[in-house]
């Protein structure tokens, strides 16, 4: 192994272990890592530079009760952007390397029907903004992932019957005001999928649901996402619930997304904050079309469990602030039509971070690449 | 790394570089190992004396034309068994290192709704005369497998329906005649998306659909079987085909096996080849089974595609003779359904091994982890 790179290697391994388990003193990571004190004391201070980490008081190290100064993840410097183009909106965050969101911003917009230079243009406006906001705040953006509502083969995405696009190369379109690297366009679900590994309840093993104008899943299992052959696995939304149903946006029939994709559920209602309203003051219509609702979502997940075999299911995005009336007919349904296949279904459970999933997944991932090798993302 | 284990991790190093890329010269294993030619020397000799691998006459060594003698794998003594229950036969067969099939033997069996200990009873008299058989061929046994009609979790078969078992501890109950460490039992669809990568079309990415009685499908990515959390994932047979169809025997309604098991395309005709006889004769009433199976099947493979994301579809089992009648009908509706989230439907073709996938997949999932750690399995 040439020494750059032995270097580079080293210093993901340190990084690995005082993200993971500190913070450490030197002499601590140089006992778990196997690599001299010489050695861990020049990439920390590399790191320190870097303003990747930064030190604590002294500690005590260990047993032996030696004082010592240890070293911990530092969130003054290095961050990343998520970006989400939805349906109805734009959103951007910035999370640092601990984690923390340190922005975030929702533009509405209708963007059904729109043309893709147009909105990339918006988002990067939005963009420009709060990159603008977190460098004057000492951070420095070192790179960006984009969710989509639609899946994403190879950066090409491929189809988003909401927004009316067809093959669209995202990356190329998206001019950023910042030099980006690493950069990364993927489906929205399975981006919410990594925000809710990272960001909620600490879960492993999981379908998340990301019920928005159209619908989408992302399968975790031990804390990968499944991505199929092409990438676009979890395309829960198409799954056939009523195979002589009403057309769907796809193409198909009958599809989930019919009977439980946003549109669905609002009817005639203006918003979700609106539906919420009606179906807490007891509204027929609107606990009828919550309950055809979580029936179909009840049916479709029977075929996913069944297929996919998840751990629990996450029932996020729309679905969230809904699940008080989803619940119950989508469990029913799961657990009558699962039979005799599973001791019981899996769990069903909502969202904590709700909308903001995609865009936390987004950053996330971003961080995760900078932490697994901080020599290449951040220059050192 | 103590001794044994460096010595362990390299013969699995050099039975791997043989196994892959053989016949090769003790040279040309020096050369791709990074071992010296002493140690390379060592291994292999230790590989000859225990059959694993076999010298070739001489070889020309490279490009400089040096005549050396090449090793290659050896079939003649290292040996697996694959063993399978099927609702209707019990089926063994002994698998060389070279994955070469050498003995495999059938016993057709009214297996319904029969007891555990009788059947397993049954299977073990069959794998004694065939592990006789190779014996005396000189072949020693090193492992077996074991294909269920049935999800199994940790060893243990959850449910198997059309047999009428639940929570079936399926090793403890065979009482194999021969001593082995290594004994795996799996999913019959899992076990035979193996056999269809091994022994199959050389696909590394599909979707193998296995038609039984019962109907399972075992997904392959990048040539490893996807299983989910719990190792429960792909039982197609119980994707929702039409929310208020008939009741299935799992305990849920109208799913893929009502209209496309075994049971549902003989209808009172008594074998699948009566029933191709029937179908090449014209007959109305086989055609329209055919018809109904062939378009439920593309019903939930659209949904499984939606979710699964498979780069083709193998149809295997009892689907393989009767593919030329379901062919279209599946084709049709998934083509159909799927709609515009790809840009084409994954292909549908059929398994070359048929009703041996299973047992060839449990045979050479063991040859596999023979290869990948000889030391162990082999005592060496």
């Amino acid at each position: 192994m040439r020494h750059d790179s032995m270097r580079a290697r080293n210093l993901a391994v340190v990084l690995g272990e005082i993200r993971d388990a500190g913070p450490l003193t030197r002499a601590a990571l140089a006992e778990r890592t196997g690599l001299t004190k010489t050695t861990v004391s020049k990439l920390v201070s590399d790191l320190l530079d870097a303003g990747v980490v930064a030190e604590n008081g002294a500690v005590r190290d260990g047993e032996r009760g030696r004082p010592g100064v240890a070293v911990r993840l530092s969130g003054h410097r290095v961050a990343t952007l998520g970006l989400e183009i939805n349906v109805d909106y734009l959103a951007v965050c910035v999370v640092d390397l601990t984690l923390a969101v340190r922005l975030r911003r929702t533009k509405w917009a209708g963007n059904r029907d729109s043309r893709p230079e147009h909105i990339l243009g918006e988002l990067r406006s939005l963009a420009e903004s709060v990159v603008a906001e977190a460098e004057a705040a000492g951070l420095r953006i070192s790179g960006a992932a984009l969710a989509v509502p639609g899946p994403v083969e190879h950066g090409l995405l491929r189809t988003a019957p909401h927004l009316g696009w067809r093959d669209v190369r995202v990356a190329d379109l998206l001019d950023l005001p910042f030099k980006v690297d690493d950069f990364e366009v993927d489906n929205e679900a399975n981006l919410a999928a990594l925000g809710e590994l990272w960001f909620g309840s600490g879960a492993r093993d999981f379908l998340y649901v990301s019920g928005e104008i159209g619908i989408g899943a992302g399968l975790v299992v031990d804390g990968s996402v499944f991505r199929g052959t092409y990438g676009l696995a979890g395309e829960l939304g198409h799954v056939v619930v009523e195979p002589d149903g009403p057309a769907c946006r796809c193409g198909g029939r009958g599809c989930l997304e019919v009977y439980a994709g946003q549109d669905a559920l609002l009817g005639k209602v203006g918003s979700i904050p609106e539906l919420v309203a009606r179906l807490e003051a007891g509204d027929p219509a609107a606990l009828a079309a919550c309950d055809r609702a979580g029936r179909a979502l009840g049916l479709a997940l029977t075929s996913a469990v069944h297929l996919l075999d998840p751990g629990m299911i996450v029932l996020g995005g729309v679905f969230a602030p809904l699940f008080p009336w989803l619940e119950e007919p989508a469990g029913e349904t799961l657990s009558t039509r699962l039979g005799q296949m599973r001791r019981t279904p899996p769990r069903l459970a909502v969202s904590a971070i709700g909308a903001d999933a995609a865009i936390l997944g987004a950053a996330g991932l971003v961080i995760q690449r900078v932490v697994a090798d901080p020599a290449r993302a951040l220059g050192l």
